[in-house]
């Protein structure tokens, strides 16, 4: 496919075409800019998240290094887990169990420090399997569709399960979606003053899992307004892409389908960090359009070729 | 005062001019486009909060509405007090409490209804006593400093304890600023489910009340970054000036004084809807500037003259 989408082929970059045009030209379909909001999902979505979500290795490395200080840990569950690696018993957390636990390992440092901390993570660690930095497994034809909602005046959110600030410390760079633009999980925060200045300090307490209804309703908190394009992969991004449905006018809503073996890893209703079963079974129904990142990719990662 | 900031004058002006010529300009105090935020208070900041911050006149139409509905409401509390314009009941209540009836009376409506309901409010509704529309109440001063704000590479936000969605009304009419830019106190949501489409309607249970430390505290959750610039003018606003203030390199925070009697009302620390004691008391050694509308601004609303 030539134009703004090389990276899409058959019926899914028509669509998407057609929606935009549809959109954006004089018409009855057509939308003011201001009202042109596109919400992405990111794990899964936007790059990959097998064997687990980047942010669980993440997770893990702070645990290996709270263990290097106090190896009682190592006995305790779930760091026991996570430090052995053990991929069973991680994916039987649950992808709340899971990220509550990811979240946990950063408390009591300062928001700012923590960004730090992440974007050193993500500019040195590496994929056990591919070797390759987390960033370089981003989705070309993602950050193809990124750019070019954008060009045709859309503002790009990304409305992720993982947490906000772990998004925010990479998403500028990797997917030029500012800081301000993602909404993520939070957890609580303490105001507190060191020699007279005044930081945040992450505590160990959620404060939002942002995950299926939390989804559309931190939405309403954060952006205040139905997003007209979304689009996901798992049933977490279910409610946010049925929330996007119910709005008069024109809508799309996408569900990236891993099908892909050969490319990346083909899976859905079993994988128990982030299962796609309902949302897949109901796609026609619910007016999701299933994206094929077999069938309808010229290209999966960022980095390929 | 000529330039981009026409109804400002004396020391403030200077002061404003100079922060963002060092922070704009090549040398040590620079910032890059995307780390200038901006953050604005709305009640007493932006618009005239006297004798109450506009969304408590806009609940009061509405609990107005409730009783002629359900009577016996008309002798139950807070309703009695809202519905007899008892002021002195009002202040009562402190900032919290009458907030928090404010966001109660919309509770079961839907979000897209509520800001339809907010916008036909802000339209025809009008201040008690000089009889304009609350938005001919916006100052001036502040629409000179948001607009050159922006044309200096600055995203401006408004985090303000009235309602995020109330302010999200007029936001981007008033101010030039998109709801996406509205930090303020929310509630609770429900997403559900009629005649097959979602929509989020509104609880009366409080999520967050976006007063004190919850603003710096929001600001984490919604910006993840520190603002370069905070104004405010109560002690609801004094974490987010401090917080503004402690970062590295150069800040700027300031604190409207209302002490002009003559054009608007000469109020601070009896005004019991948010009072405006320790940052007053203490803005030398917090390094706030205290603006004052009296001797630095040349214009007050925006409708004058």
């Amino acid at each position: 496919m030539i134009g703004p989408l090389p990276s899409w082929k058959n019926g899914a970059a028509k669509a998407i075409l057609d929606f935009v045009a549809a959109v954006t030209a004089p018409g009855e379909d057509f939308v003011p800019s201001a009202e042109r909001i596109a919400v992405f999902d990111n794990d899964g979505t936007l790059w990959c998240e097998q064997p687990m979500q980047p942010q669980i290795f993440f997770a893990q490395a702070r645990a290996q290094r709270l263990a290097d200080a106090d190896p009682s840990l190592r006995e305790r569950q779930p760091f026991k887990a996570f430090l052995e690696h053990d991929l069973p018993a991680i994916h039987a957390l649950g992808k709340q169990g899971a990220f509550e636990f990811a979240f946990a390992v950063h408390a009591g440092v300062a928001t700012e420090d923590f960004t730090r901390i992440a974007k050193k993570w993500i500019d040195t660690a590496t994929h056990p399997a591919t070797h390759l930095h987390y960033t370089q497994m981003v989705y070309q034809p993602q950050l193809e569709l990124l750019r070019f909602l954008r060009s045709s005046g859309f503002k790009t959110f990304i409305v992720t399960g993982g947490g906000a600030d772990f998004v925010r410390a990479f998403a500028p760079e990797a997917y030029g979606v500012p800081p301000e633009q993602v909404i993520g999980s939070t957890v609580r925060t303490r105001f507190e003053n060191g020699n007279g200045r005044y930081n945040l300090t992450k505590l160990a307490e959620l404060n939002s899992f942002n995950d299926r209804e939390a989804k559309p309703q931190n939405i309403g908190v954060q952006i205040g307004r139905r997003p007209i394009l979304a689009f996901g992969n798992s049933d977490g991004d279910m409610a946010m892409l049925r929330y996007t449905m119910s709005g008069p006018g024109r809508r799309m809503a996408m569900l990236l389908h891993h099908d892909d073996a050969a490319r990346e890893v083909a899976y859905d209703r079993e994988f128990r960090l982030s299962p796609l079963t309902e949302a897949l079974d109901h796609a026609d129904e619910y007016g999701f359009r299933v994206v094929s990142m077999k069938h309808d990719w010229e290209q999966v990662y960022a980095s390929d070729r």
